[in-house]
């Protein structure tokens, strides 16, 4: 198997106010829901989706939670839930702190303020509408990263 | 904020069996469980870890559940249950059958057979023993990806 990520889909629970999180409050680019020409029904997921191109190919995808169970064939209690974090690296502190802020005023959760770590980083966490977790890092100098 | 992902990290139950899965099982280059001189304790997370190189500086990271809860302050529930998928893009309807024969073999449960979408697709999921989902992803010919 290739050590390749192309997409990474978060399963949200209201598809327009993920958008508006992400797009208008985070100012990431996107050309909005599309893919809602393909209708869903009890068994087979619906195509609306949102997406975000991100540097170097990568691809951040909003989807809803039961159509990605639908599509995946799982329990949707499977898709509840946010076992794992995203994390950004920036250049200093105040980036890490600013984008915390920044993300507060989108509507985001800071469940604490950013702070250093023993392995050699300054960051924070922000969760997102539907919980999602976000950790923004600054590699303190002389530190390897964590 | 800039429109860039550096990091993803899995929280996990096992860390052992996590590493095993995605390096003996399906191949992903890994130096091993790495920070494990960082110790936590009930409040402070650990730093032992896990981490892979993707492609493009993308960081694959396994960190178990309760130390992803802890370096983020929320509830050891939030970080429960695996509300996302992971994608990988590959060349030809084999590579999907393949890699998902690959992963059933390493310990993953593979909640169906790859199938077309309407989107223009030919896809099918597996989850990790902890229940990430991965989507592996064959844009058909003719027919924009989803």
């Amino acid at each position: 198997m290739a050590a390749r990520i192309h997409v990474i889909t978060l399963g949200v629970s209201d598809l327009d106010r993920a958008l508006s999180f992400y797009r208008d409050g985070l100012g990431l680019p996107s050309q909005g829901i599309i893919g809602t020409q393909y209708a869903g029904d009890d068994q087979r997921p619906a195509g609306a989706v949102a997406m975000f191109k991100l540097g170097d190919g990568l691809i951040l995808s909003l989807y809803p939670r039961p159509d990605l169970a639908k599509d995946a064939a799982v329990h949707a209690s499977h898709t509840a839930g946010s076992g794992f974090s995203i994390g950004q690296i920036v250049d200093s502190r105040e980036d890490v702190d600013r984008i915390l802020q920044l993300a507060r005023r989108a509507g985001a959760t800071v469940p604490g303020p950013a702070h250093e770590r023993p392995w050699g980083i300054y960051s924070g966490y922000f969760a997102d509408p539907d919980g999602h977790l976000w950790e923004i890092i600054y590699s303190l100098p002389n530190n390897a990263p964590a």
